[in-house]
């Protein structure tokens, strides 16, 4: 993450992941899930603090499932099922469950199917919120496949390229690769330019946004660096059509495509304001073995991933990293320094730990 | 495309699309191809020329084959074979044909894997440069299916993010999908920030770059508007970190693992300087009936495609297009006017015509 992210020194917390764990499984327990699906749940959300990417962890959007879950806008025991199935397809009726604990049952059956035929992809409607879309695409590393996730649906944020009304949520993808030696690639990404939990994060920490990064309420990009205004959109990635917002444009739209529509939902400017957060999801493994031997394949891997961090840096920069390598770096310090927190996401835990009666100890 | 990259109105040269399919066919042919590769293969060309897509049609690259056929650095007749396979997935041996008629053969095949299965994918190895990649990724349309090609290889043009070398290709991507009445969503980028045959058009035409298009020889991006310079790198989309280039660079190193290295011939940047354009491919078809019915996907992407094409448009500008909406536009323009152009590329044809002895009349 860009520097300006980083939660302020004076404002940090440092907390064992063990110790955010079970407070969240707490929370989710208390909010209906079962033991199983909350243990699920809260290892999404650890899984992206561990990583360094807290704008996806417990900090933002515990506390607005909290609320779905009082509002009974989320289901806390879902019946998912399934609607329609080939032998490599499924579609997945989530039952307005929580994606983070819905979408690994889908990726777990595209990788069933993967392994029988070489490839499985599984669609969800009806679902709500999924976190971090690595933690999905990362499942298929261990069985030697590559995983695809992409999500959609409402809230609406991005205003496509000349236009002036929102037309899409952030909709992100991600796609995970194993490697032998070097850590696996792993690429997470909004097709916004910036992350909305991110600037969620920036507004808490009073963090300025780039050019180009939100446009104002008539769709025109703002190109001065200010702080986060009171009403905006989100550019799709690029910012500018001459710097290539047609591109995050192109992606946001197949994320629409592939996730809601490609699951029954339509998209997602058609869909009711309430609930907050409905999703559709699509994820995909690729057995790589359906193409080469997976030895050669990661032999190749590390042979990439190698080149790339070894290549010669460009003035000013010490050295040139690939998607989830610093992610992972990142874990190997937060698991013996603990995860830095803002104070005011602790505080928010110790108000619920009293509301909710629970027994976690943070600190 | 930017209007900057427009053939400039007095060097113009209208030809009528059959006139230069068939002066594209007996070329190819004269290359050695047989007339069922030929024709296949001009038709890849002028389906870009018709679209708009000028940077991949006949003006760019149809030369640099010709040398290559003459250097004998494409196998004019190539013994393309299955090299493994499963239900769903594929490997195949390209022979060093030429993807322009070897890649449609790949896509065939996972057509027919997803007609059966639900979903298919192939990849292609030792192979040559596959034109504009929308054409790929369009066969699926009719059969009900969405369609997705990425490639990468060699020669290198892009420095990743802080890189000060280039480590890949233009890496490009394209997905296509259908609807019923609206044109089809067909969405076809390079994860450069610029088209790499449009830095070449930019030149012949004296277009300038825009700041953050391409980075000087040592990786910073060159952030005035100015010429092409004699030495430079291609940045990936983004242009600049804070712009998200480590998007575009994802993008570029996820194109390199679904296409050289899962067809397994390794990192493009391991590859040997010659011959030109060394490539591997990957095609996908996504059958919709795998997921819900093809008919209610149709009508939700007119919903999709229809709610873009009437967004509210932003400050300056007339209306909100999606990918794959001008290029139709521009077929049904440019098959009543003819196809623009430059005056450069009609000698070119004129010379190739009295080099080889052709018959073929373009005006």
């Amino acid at each position: 993450m860009l520097e300006r992210f980083l939660v302020p020194e004076q404002a940090r917390v440092f907390v064992q992941p063990e110790s955010m764990l079970q407070a969240t499984i707490e929370i989710f327990e208390k909010c209906g899930q079962s033991a199983e699906d909350a243990a699920l749940s809260a290892e999404v959300l650890l899984t992206s603090d561990l990583r360094g990417c807290e704008s996806h962890g417990v900090s933002n959007m515990l506390r607005v499932y909290v609320q779905m879950y009082g509002d009974q806008e989320i289901n806390p025991t879902p019946n998912v099922r399934i609607t329609r199935e080939t032998d490599v397809t499924a579609n997945l009726d989530g039952d307005t469950g929580l994606g983070l604990h819905v979408l690994p049952k889908a990726m777990e059956m595209a990788i069933e199917k993967a392994e029988k035929h070489g490839m499985g992809a599984v669609t969800v409607h009806n679902s709500r919120h999924i976190g971090m879309l690595a933690y999905h695409s990362m499942m298929p590393l261990e069985h030697d496949m590559i995983g695809v996730t992409t999500t959609a649906g409402n809230p609406l944020s991005m205003v496509p390229t000349h236009a002036a009304e929102k037309m899409f949520a952030t909709n992100p993808w991600a796609w995970a690769a194993p490697a032998r030696n070097e850590v696996p690639f792993v690429f997470d990404i909004a097709t916004t330019q910036v992350a909305g939990n991110k600037l969620r994060l920036a507004e808490r920490i009073g963090a300025p946004m780039e050019p180009a990064w939100i446009s104002d309420v008539d769709g025109a990009p703002i190109m001065e660096e200010a702080p986060l205004p009171d009403d905006y959109m989100m550019l799709p990635f690029g910012g500018t059509r001459e710097q290539g917002s047609h591109k995050g444009y192109g992606f946001a739209a197949m994320a629409e495509i592939m996730a809601p529509i490609l699951s029954g939902m339509g998209p997602g400017f058609l869909m009711p304001p309430s609930p907050r957060t409905i999703m559709g999801h699509y994820v995909q493994a690729i057995k790589i073995d359906g193409f080469i031997d997976p030895e050669q394949f990661k032999d190749d891997m590390d042979k990439l991933l190698g080149g790339l961090r070894n290549a010669k840096p460009a003035p000013g920069h010490d050295r040139v990293v690939y998607a989830g390598l610093p992610e992972a770096e990142e874990v190997e310090i937060r698991k013996k320094e603990g995860i830095p927190y803002h104070r005011e996401v602790i505080e928010w835990f110790e108000s619920v730990k009293a509301e909710f009666g629970l027994g976690f100890e943070l600190v």
